[in-house]
């Protein structure tokens, strides 16, 4: 299966890839707009994306994305972020005088750089872009954090493991496809849409699915570009009963302006 | 009056601060964490930040350090979001080969970078910052997209008045004191709020002002770190009735963990 990402080979999306597909075949794209562009023009057979880190928050660009292209959650998966110190071959601890990596990375790895003071820290665009930079240019003195993965896709050597500050790190990714199969006995569904401009609306959108017993698990909110102040709301919502919730869905239409089904899914595990 | 801003002199928040407070002397900071620290610290009488823009959406991070820290939002502004490109004095637009800014100001000004596709857009930390550079450099084939109060700042030539794709562009914008100074007669509040771990939870919390009138115009969710899948919340709300409003937060300590007045202002105009 012909998989694009966002990101370099050895990116935490490419972990992801190898968890939620047999065998993919990556295509590693610079920018988010252009993995969904892949997939609407068929170039790809399935995209990955993250939509939130349990750290860091969600991915506002990718809900955006989301809403606008022709594109249907078809999986979840939840991964273990675990950041690792990579170097050239041979390189020791006290060799190194420069860190690279993401913001985000060297952000959740703030208590382990702190023990070293006298190290440069260096943001760059991308975590395996990091470790491929610093493998290509043979940079002897230099450490990059990025996935295990990385550090095997670019054959960097590995000298300190699971450097994160905080275990209880994941990132939710999204696994979409072109077709709109709507899978019976899946138990989560994720929907956007924008209200009415009423007083009590989000309320009243939201009463649809408590009234049935259907729980909410995430809500989230994006501006309506060229309308200041209205928003669209992202939710994900966990059901039990189809039926239930096909009454809810049609109970929404009343009360929004228009609202559009993302995708219906398996709960991840954990 | 001591307001600390995130960002050069010259930037978006500095205008603001000119349009919030008489007469203010900006303490310029470079990272968002150190001007809370300023306040925190006493060193400043005030701090001035961007919440949310209508285009970009919100900022997360003001939204985590509001909630972690010791401060009350005393007023809120909406700030139109003009862009102009900035040269060095008598620099013509044919002259000009790159064009430096924000990443977001770049991204909102698309239309009009468009129009001249031979020229190198470069990113840059800070839009005020990025005319400072070109003008201190005076790097004449080079123009940088600010605030007019940027060129003002640092003696550019404005060469292009109001590029943004977008008109409807404004950036909503928090005058925060240390002082809980409760202001009567005010018609806006801002919490945060953590859920007990049930179904429904954030319906529940909702219901309690909707059952009043109260109307909701805001509601952001980030992560709480350690707790995967757990949400802190945060919502705006206009009401008209003290009392009411009094009675609604008494109900809502009872169906969240935690909740926390970010503050009670008056609603801006626009």
């Amino acid at each position: 299966m012909k998989i694009a990402i966002q990101g370099e080979l050895g990116s935490f999306s490419h972990q992801a890839a190898l968890n939620m597909a047999p065998h993919p075949i990556i295509v590693p794209c610079q920018r988010s707009a252009q993995v969904f562009t892949q997939l609407e023009q068929n170039k790809v057979n399935a995209i990955i994306v993250p939509i939130e880190n349990t750290l860091a928050g969600s991915v506002a660009e990718h809900y955006d994305l989301l809403l606008n292209h022709d594109v249907s959650i078809i999986k979840e998966f939840n991964l273990r972020i675990v950041h690792t110190l990579i170097t050239n071959a041979k390189a020791k601890m006290k060799d190194i005088r420069k860190i690279y990596s993401h913001p985000i990375a060297l952000d959740q790895c703030r208590k382990f750089l702190k023990k070293f003071p006298r190290i440069q820290i260096i943001p760059y665009y991308d975590t395996a872009g990091a470790v491929r930079h610093i493998i290509q240019e043979e940079l002897r003195d230099c450490a990059a954090i990025a996935s295990e993965l990385a550090a095997k896709t670019y054959g960097g050597q590995i000298i300190k493991h699971s450097i994160e500050d905080n275990k209880k790190n994941y990132t939710r990714f999204f696994l979409l496809k072109k077709k709109h199969t709507v899978t019976r006995n899946t138990n989560k569904v994720s929907l956007g849409f924008a209200l009415k401009n009423k007083p009590g609306a989000l309320f009243k959108a939201l009463s649809v699915f408590a009234l049935r017993d259907i729980n909410l698990c995430k809500i989230e909110s994006r501006p309506v570009p060229g309308k200041p102040w209205e928003y669209i709301f992202f939710i994900d919502l966990l059901h039990k009963n189809d039926a239930a919730l096909k009454q809810a869905l049609q109970q929404l239409a009343e009360v929004t302006e228009f609202f559009k089904i993302l995708g219906f899914y398996t709960a991840a595990k954990h």
